[in-house]
């Protein structure tokens, strides 16, 4: 299969997980309306970051997928499983927004919510280690010692997130600190091009 | 990145932000079918309105890159940034749907509803601004005037619908006929291609 | 714009409605399953007609853009507005499920149905009569005369839909019967090409 | 029609009915949210099952349309109906996940969901059964051979969805096992590319 029909598969799915997020904000009864629409801004926080962490994710594939040039059908397999733990977010967001609006089990919650992170991490290391170790699928320009930092840098992800899990136990909010600054790190403009997610 | 890439993705999110606004009109129940259906008449304006809103923004945001030839990480995050408040316009939709149908509230859910729209018309002149900033990422036919014109007139979203908000709470329908009467503008068939929104 | 632009957002609208439609059939509750999955027939009834006729819209959305060659404002707002009409179709199909089922006003649902369709009918033969009035806009192979008989073809649709929104106060089924009826006829495998809906 | 337009038609199909799977995943209640998105394993299964299932079909649709070079009304109309089932695969999803969840009626939700496996099998079959009596539709490096040794094996799909069908009335587990074991064997990489669904 080309790359560019997988691409636009996994857009697709992208752009559709992206924007069902915003169901999960639901309408406040309209009786003392300012005051409701205040009392959401869990949900306003966790669809924020699910936005922008769904965005990184999708800058990375990009940015991978610009260096790999064939598909074969493992590769497809890995990207078929990190797209159902891409589609999965809207649940620990929606979760996440619960917990911080009520106050119960706010270590749970964001511990589910930066555990899926960390699996798609995970993913996203384990199909560039599988293309790096196929130079026939990589692009000629991507040398060996290329493909060997590029997959360093894929790293900060998963360890990141997996940190961000454990952290949770501690205190849910430096969970969140943590993938918030993750994710500021991996979208801050920069000249190499991409971040790693 | 491509601007091609930028836009397909862009497109997906703007695609089912506008299918997803059907989503919040509510099946009423079948007894008494005919009046429950017209008292439905704020979620068929507000869904008319939004559904205009989101293609005239559609309409302006390809304008816009059909200007643009290259995309920086700077213009990258902020798209991202732009769509993260385009996809969230189903929730102020429903919100004034809502509103408009209880009659309580009115003036606090049109100035949800115009603020998300201020924020998306600053996010397009920054957008604009920074691209003529950096005329290595602009198509060539647009000189510094033509450039500077164009932001000119992309002011008109931001200020008009700032206006909006403010006359909200003045009275509800005049922020409402404001937008109504930007986007009519802004859509209106003419000879130059685009509206600012 | 050129009209592949067009087309792509127009078929993602069209994608995203089609499979919104499954939303709308709710879970029944598991005792006693294979009764309650029976006793929702009228939505799946709904679902197959509207998922046939958004496909039917879909296809010859295309033959008539495969004609057009080039898309002014008016034509981009024509288009617009007949996708607004085409996102709606979810509602109209839940509230005539919700109809069939309880058993509560069926001509009301099965009239605003068929009246949505008229409303799409009639963007159809407006957006065509438009091009076929601005020869700049077509194909170089259409001829004035194809054009008309095109055009012609295209008013089956909303005069057929009319008939069916004034039937259905006579008796819904009778509506039900003949917007299945042209359905049929207009995807009915033939050597011209299109049906007109 | 050219086939590249209804494959990206399909493709947004396939992408949008595979990620809206998460909207049968209901946030549960913060408190005891441990023990809560525990016992939610049904509804997660039932996602996994469901995304591989989809994306194998995908996957599948891709390589029938690599052999496919044209596309006529008839074909066009096959791939209209098995896409309607496709896009209803998110109902049986949840109605499985309910019955794994309350423990009544799993044989009649596990054959409902095979069900529709093998009407989307047949639908296959049948396309691809068209397709090769009309050798002018497809790839010229297709001989009849071949397309009946491709024939053969997309009968795998119907006759084993059909067989799980019939042994979830046995137990539904034993039916669950067979198609994650069928799907495990469509997406097994190997050599020739592709495995019928």
């Amino acid at each position: 299969m080309e790359t560019n029909r997988l691409e636009a598969f996994s857009d697709g799915v992208f752009a559709i997980a992206i924007t069902l997020l915003i169901l999960d904000i639901k309408v406040p009864p309209a009786a003392n309306l300012g005051n409701e629409l205040l009392q959401l801004w869990p949900s306003y926080l966790a669809y924020a970051i699910s936005f922008v962490v769904i965005g990184a994710i999708w800058i990375n594939h990009h940015a991978m997928f610009d260096w790999i040039d064939c598909v074969d059908q493992k590769l497809l397999l890995l990207n078929t499983l990190h797209l159902m733990f891409i589609a999965f977010l809207p649940f620990p967001t929606a979760v996440l927004a619960e917990a911080l609006h009520s106050g119960f089990n706010q270590s749970t919650a964001a511990a589910l919510y930066s555990g899926t992170l960390t699996v798609i991490g995970v993913f996203v290391t384990v199909m560039w280690s599988y293309a790096s170790k196929h130079p026939e699928l990589l692009n000629k320009s991507i040398t060996p010692d290329r493909a060997k930092m590029i997959g360093r840098r894929f790293l900060i992800g998963p360890f990141g997130y997996a940190l961000a899990t454990i952290l949770a136990f501690v205190d849910p909010w430096i969970s969140i600190a943590l993938f918030v600054v993750l994710n500021a790190y991996f979208l801050w403009p920069r000249n190499q091009g991409i971040g790693p997610a």
